[in-house]
């Protein structure tokens, strides 16, 4: 399926909020500063912060309240891609279709680089005049910290003895690495839109479910899809011994999974008492049926 | 000289306000929040923390409201020694007298470690009824990111082509490597006081002498220090070609220059109308005398 219009609108602007946070590449450190840039402008899909756009918007909130956030989910989110590639993680070369950032520069500049994204989704978040940043940056925190993304992340390196040797405790791993953070983008529409707190939550619970599916067709993609569209090396769970939904449930299984996962989301999706139901409703259908 | 009285007071109630924030080690994932806890809790002398309750507490403000940004910063000073400590950066492999954390674990386990420490960081200051979090966490978030802490990690790496040849250069990568998180520590504890921005910037500025010294002293340290007293490698500055105070100035020229910088955060410490001057007086002296 084709990308949503709101979908595409939402990744222009995420490059504008982007820009209007992140150093130019000619203040010093200027390495440092075009290493990030490199790390940030490469062609990203922009799904959390067009997500979290989307939520404030159709909960009726205004555009410009969602630009911190949008720029510091998106910095999170950047600072994990760098460092998952690392030699000592992923070991991964090839990451947006281009060489990854330790590769194009170095191995400690990319620790650095994904350190600096890090604080700087922060920065963003408090600086002066940031409407709600305390809220915002409570819920990234939360979601990005040793219970959420850093959790996963250990769990899906086969670092705990434990591992994800079973579907529930794959799921948890899956929770913890890519739903924690789409929970907190989702929840953070909700609160640039000045929504309560239970409005909140049950953003929060779509959210999750969406990266839980988007997880899903992740570890399916890593199967059947190819470098070019992926614009990254498939084939790496399988060669990394990975737990992955196939390797849990095999091909058709980890499909059928999917698409209960893509049902559940449309149920969360479906109990927001959004404006209009439309575009959310083809997010998911997108996260389902994306090719990269 | 011996340590004074209030920053051996200042070391024990870090380590109660530190407790207060980070996991427990039973509490998955296990292993990340065993190793977090072995980075955090391996005898440091939280320096920065102490520094910030003792001018909490000589600005008139109230113990209680340091404990949150004593914890924080010292979670973001841990988190860059894990991080500074990995094999591509400085490589060490003692660190407080023990092996560092990706000797004692692993890599990857280190990374995401530093990882999770400075998100916590942010979690602790913007957690649910943190007075004054979001003028901390902006503080913060601007001294540790990468035109403060991790800028002058980079410069100090030498990534940059220009380096720390010059004397100024090399001051300059000292301001954002070192004396930032101190000017940070010294502003949170007049945040933490309720002070308003002019004594805020008084602080900040002797925070940013006092860590020009603190920095220096390291310098010449790494020179004429011994592993067991400073409970790391000396001598590591030499071999790898790192710019230093000393290599700069040579050792006499060095040592004057510290002696400079410790008059210098003299004056700023007369500067700040405190109730009492002579416990931050001790400070300076003490971290110019310092052994490790």
């Amino acid at each position: 399926m084709s990308v949503p219009p709101w979908l595409e609108e939402g990744r222009a602007w995420s490059e504008r909020a982007l820009e209007r946070f992140v150093p130019r590449a000619d203040e010093p450190p200027g390495r440092l500063h075009e290493a990030m840039r490199y790390a940030l402008f490469g062609g990203g899909k922009r799904l959390r912060p067009a997500l979290l756009r989307l939520l404030c918007l159709e909960l009726g909130g205004d555009e410009e309240d969602a630009v911190r956030p949008g720029a510091a989910i998106e910095l999170v989110h950047t600072y994990s891609l760098v460092h998952d590639d690392l030699p000592a993680m992923d070991d991964d070369e090839l990451r947006r279709g281009r060489p990854t950032v330790h590769v194009a520069f170095d191995e400690a500049t990319a620790i650095l680089v994904g350190d600096a994204l890090l604080t700087l989704a922060f920065e963003c978040l408090t600086g002066d005049g940031a409407p709600r940043g305390l809220e915002h940056a409570r819920v990234l925190a939360a979601a990005a910290g040793s219970r959420g993304m850093v959790g996963g992340q250990v769990l899906d390196l086969g670092l705990e003895a434990d591992g994800a040797a079973r579907l529930d405790a794959l799921e948890d791993m899956h929770a913890r690495k890519t739903a924690a953070l789409f929970g907190a983008a989702c929840e953070m529409g909700a609160i640039a839109a000045g929504r309560d707190a239970e409005t909140r939550g049950r953003c929060a619970e779509f959210g999750r479910a969406l990266g839980l599916l988007f997880q899903a067709v992740d570890d399916l993609l890593d199967v059947t899809g190819d470098a070019r569209t992926l614009g990254k090396t498939p084939g790496k769970d399988a060669a990394l011994e990975r737990a992955t939904l196939v390797r849990a449930l095999g091909l058709a299984g980890a499909k059928t999974r999917a698409r209960e996962l893509a049902e559940r989301a449309q149920e969360r999706a479906a109990a927001l008492s959004l404006r209009r139901e439309t575009p959310v409703h083809e997010l998911v259908e997108f996260v389902l049926s994306r090719q990269a």
